[in-house]
């Protein structure tokens, strides 16, 4: 290969992986998906966006169809940090920067504060597009268990004491308190102080990712981390992505305004900015309260689909298998016994045309292994009814195999 | 700050340029500017762009608004890689990557290929942008300096020869070969020849960007080096930004495939995918042939400012002064005589509210301080007419100036 010695050390990992190329199989059209983590494009309000485009179009084309500032359209900042403002994180549009979904925030995050092997704390199992920032930016990844109530505080206190005598303290700690990705848990109230009071001991950034927050189905809300964050050193990421449409790419990024200003510099350098179109179209739907309207509609439409995944479970799935009950977002994590391998069971699934997401690689280190993410969010209620009991069938079978070997 | 001791080593370079706080000055409505390089949102299919969005949405809006593959929607890329086919350059849809503005197109190769202090070479004056991605990822930027004809290979050839001696052989060089930002020269067929062949000589690659090679006002086209190139050595770079509308960031990547991989997968982690609704609208355009005959429209168009910016330029610039006659692209290069200074002219043709960018920023190292970019895509005839002679009023003045305190 002509490149073979040019490739920068970072470059290593990065090829096509085997999760890429099976997820293409999961997308034919007569599978019954739980693989994908996408919003069901049933709910996306088509007409309205027609309608706003148009609107757009006719009112601001030349600068909708522009170059804009790096930053971000100026009106939708605005919307942003009055948004922000009202949940408890005072904000005026210099703490704004828009970018393309809050996963270009989390790789201008990585590439402003990530030295080849620095420390990352991440949630063990973690969102693979976070992993992943932190991985092109050469990041060392050290997990953290989870438990019912997220990211074990205790754990990672131990932890950091260790990495302190090391002298190798985390640059930040990268967290989806809300409805996580993969899980569905949600990190407790206590567990947010511990974290930010940890982070404020051992001098390290908190990087709030909470794409599913408002998607709540049941419970009180629980005050974002950033909301009790004095000094500036939580990072908050926002996105449109499951509250009104991902294929527009806006999400944002709150911050104090010395590491925005250098982030607005990084992302200058690449991509100048983000696509005026959707930032513009985003902004008229926010600012005129319609997705606060509609995110109340795709709570209601998401709870109906999560009920309707956790009834099949409960009446397909074999004992011995456990799933959490998540009260807002996308997820459900099931955990098999240990020593059966999920991924062996996805394959025997998908032949049966019904596809999840093993889990082993939302885990650093390739643990995992019983574990898979089902995606309640697109499928529809059929492919549900019937994905779960085709499944449930097939792990009733797994699981009689399993204890046989096991008593072997 | 609470980060200070937190930054990766490339954030150091990061913060707000003066330039950026510059470019904002010069935005002010009543300015006449000739300082941003953006096209003219007159030349906007503004009503046609309309009914393509609001039949896209009717038609596919279910995709169009959901998330797409990283690589790039699929017709996108089809149609892609039949033109670049058209222009010499053979390709399959696994040789294109879909991204956000050709400006991601160099962040990825950037993230991709360099490790801090790698070598890159860079034409002096160079691109901006360019030299924003080779240093966010510390690469450490060669100029060589250009004449009329381009980038001078006879001083590459004999920088590379410095350079292998030290064993310090550059990864890339980038180039801008047609009507190149901020000059509007472009390379030679020779040159380009002979650059190809020094980058097999010493192994680098060749990133060649070519936002404006389409909008040729006279001349013959000139080959794409990727046009020359048989082992897959070279990078080609395409935007929809200047040939149809920025505003939706749709630009793409031809490369190998071995190549292309790598940077789908750095790509995953830096956005997830570029936003559906502006590549499923730039296809329909690009498919339906409708954007072929807007770009022969737009050259008639450019051609006419073109014309008027140099004769404008004949008519008030003082003697002493020189500028470039571009045949294609958004820029004329203007060069003062040796000893003066474009910044201090600058600033006071922002007090008389003419704009353009003074040259030094496009230096690696500071110099071309009598240097300025013009850019005549975007003001309007009348703009462009008062604009060039209040200027020309201001530069008779300071010439003056300058003569007398050189002969005093």
């Amino acid at each position: 290969m002509v490149f073979d010695g040019l490739y920068a050390g970072r470059a290593k990992m990065m090829k096509t992986s085997e999760i890429r190329e099976f997820f293409k199989l999961t997308e034919q059209p007569d599978m019954m998906s739980f693989a994908g983590g996408f919003p069901s494009a049933d709910f996306f309000p088509m007409e309205k966006v027609s309608d706003v485009l148009q609107c757009l179009i006719e009112q601001e084309g030349k600068y909708a169809l522009q170059y804009g500032p790096t930053e971000g359209n100026l009106e939708l900042r605005t919307y942003l940090a009055q948004k922000m403002t009202r949940e408890g994180v005072p904000s005026s549009t210099d703490n704004i920067l828009v970018t393309n979904g809050s996963q270009q925030g989390m790789d201008l995050l990585s590439m402003v504060f990530l030295n080849p092997g620095d420390v990352v704390v991440v949630e063990e199992p973690g969102y693979v597009g976070g992993l992943g920032a932190i991985r092109n930016y050469e990041g060392e990844r050290f997990p953290i268990p989870m438990d019912e109530d997220g990211l074990r505080t205790d754990l990672l206190a131990v932890r950091l004491r260790k990495l302190q005598i090391e002298g190798r303290l985390p640059k930040f700690a990268y967290l989806v308190p809300n409805f996580q990705n993969p899980t569905g848990i949600s990190l407790s109230m206590e567990r947010r102080q511990e974290i930010l009071s940890l982070a404020r001991e051992y001098g390290f950034a908190i990087i709030e990712d909470n794409p599913y927050g408002e998607i709540r189905f049941e419970g009180e809300p629980v005050r974002s981390i950033k909301s009790m964050d004095t000094e500036g050193r939580v990072i908050y990421l926002g996105s449109f992505s499951k509250t009104f449409i991902p294929g527009i790419r806006v999400g944002w990024l709150v911050a104090d305004e010395p590491l925005l200003q250098k982030l607005a510099c990084a992302k200058q350098a690449t991509d100048l900015c983000s696509n005026s179109l959707g930032q513009r179209m985003a902004c008229r739907f926010a600012a005129s309260g319609y997705i606060d309207d509609h995110v109340r509609a795709l709570i209601s439409l998401y709870r109906t689909k999560r009920d309707l995944m956790l009834s099949c479970m409960e009446k397909h799935f074999p004992a011995g298998v456990s799933w959490t009950h998540p009260q807002g977002g996308f997820f459900i994590w099931v955990t098999l016994p240990e020593g059966m391998n999920a991924r062996q069971i996805l394959l025997k699934a998908i032949e049966r045309r019904v596809a999840f997401v093993d889990g082993a690689g939302f885990f650093v280190n390739g643990s995992g292994k019983n574990t898979a993410r089902f995606a309640f969010s697109e499928a529809s209620p059929d492919k549900i009814t019937c994905g779960i009991a085709v499944l449930g069938e097939l792990m009733h079978e797994e699981m009689a195999r399993f204890r046989k070997a096991a008593s072997a």
